[in-house]
């Protein structure tokens, strides 16, 4: 199984231009896209999607079950309590849950050498669930995760499970703010690397 | 970077020294150890270390910053509302987080054909969050694991973020049930596997 390294190099292409588009259009915010164009600038990867870390409520009964779900909000920075609590109060199909989620890349290497450079900077930069998902022609795909994040049920039909006078507002900001560390160190990791 | 073979066969058969001598002392419940056992089997994969999914109550500021949490109790059967009081009505020094984990597996396969065809076969099991986490000589290798799993803060010093009378405990154990769920569907997915 090798890489067909022309097919990889086109793709490497389009999804520049991709990249340069959602820039442009101020799709994406500055952390990311500085750790982005890092990574396209090194010769042997490119990205092909990513999330900063983000807070969404789920209306849900398992949350991990997409097609059955439906995501009634989503926000890629801090969230303040009147949202927390207007979320909160509004009537839902099954259970409610907030779930905060770390940083998440997915990076195409040409060799299996990037993809070894990548995974190692990687965990220094403590995403610690990183690896390679899949072995294409067109690339070695890989997937980059921290361990950071919450996963909650709030409520249950009407039932409230979680005393909205509390931290926990600010305990998912300061989850949601720690993937975002980790994801400048991956910054720093990778601008230092040797090309 | 190529596994040497002879150095992969001798850490097998170490391994599975090991895996009988844990059956033996039973260790290790009936469900992952067929599972275990079912990958043994195969020419050019060995387990390393599983876990079947657990519940945890742990004492820290953020539950993934290892060195300075305080595991205080850990099941990997269902808990009762008995035990989650008891532990929710604990002083602890921090937060009281309860985790709960769905199914990991640390694999060593000889060959990239090898673990590609693992990685595939977990994907189609439900573990989705599985990959290639390093190239050794000494082996090629995989983290298996699913994206199910709770994250929840209850406590902080002697602050209660939960109403323990809601349907909490029955969640947390239906998170827990259908992680096991996963293990017995890469069971049967395994078995049909050629070699």
């Amino acid at each position: 199984m090798k890489v067909d390294r022309a097919l990889w190099a086109k793709k490497k292409e389009a999804m520049f231009r991709r990249l340069l588009e959602d820039i442009h259009i101020g799709y994406l915010d500055e952390d990311i896209s500085d750790l982005l164009l890092e990574i396209f600038k090194r010769e042997d990867a490119f990205t092909i999607s990513s999330c900063s870390g983000r807070i969404i409520f789920v209306d849900a009964q398992m949350p991990w079950m997409r097609k059955t779900s439906t995501v009634i909000f989503k926000k890629h920075k801090p969230i303040t309590s009147e949202e927390f609590l207007e979320f909160l109060n509004k009537p839902i199909l099954s259970r409610l849950w907030v779930i905060v989620t770390g940083p998440i890349l997915h990076i195409s290497t040409a060799t299996l050498k990037e993809a070894r450079t990548l995974i190692s900077a990687s965990r220094v930069a403590g995403l610690k669930h990183s690896g390679v998902i899949s072995f294409r022609k067109d690339g070695i795909v890989l997937e980059l995760r921290s361990g950071i994040g919450l996963t909650y049920v709030v409520k249950a039909g009407d039932r409230i499970f979680v005393d909205p006078t509390t931290d926990l507002v600010s305990i998912c900001n300061e989850v949601l703010m720690k993937g975002k560390d980790r994801l400048r160190r991956l910054k720093e990791v990778i601008t230092k690397l040797e090309s």
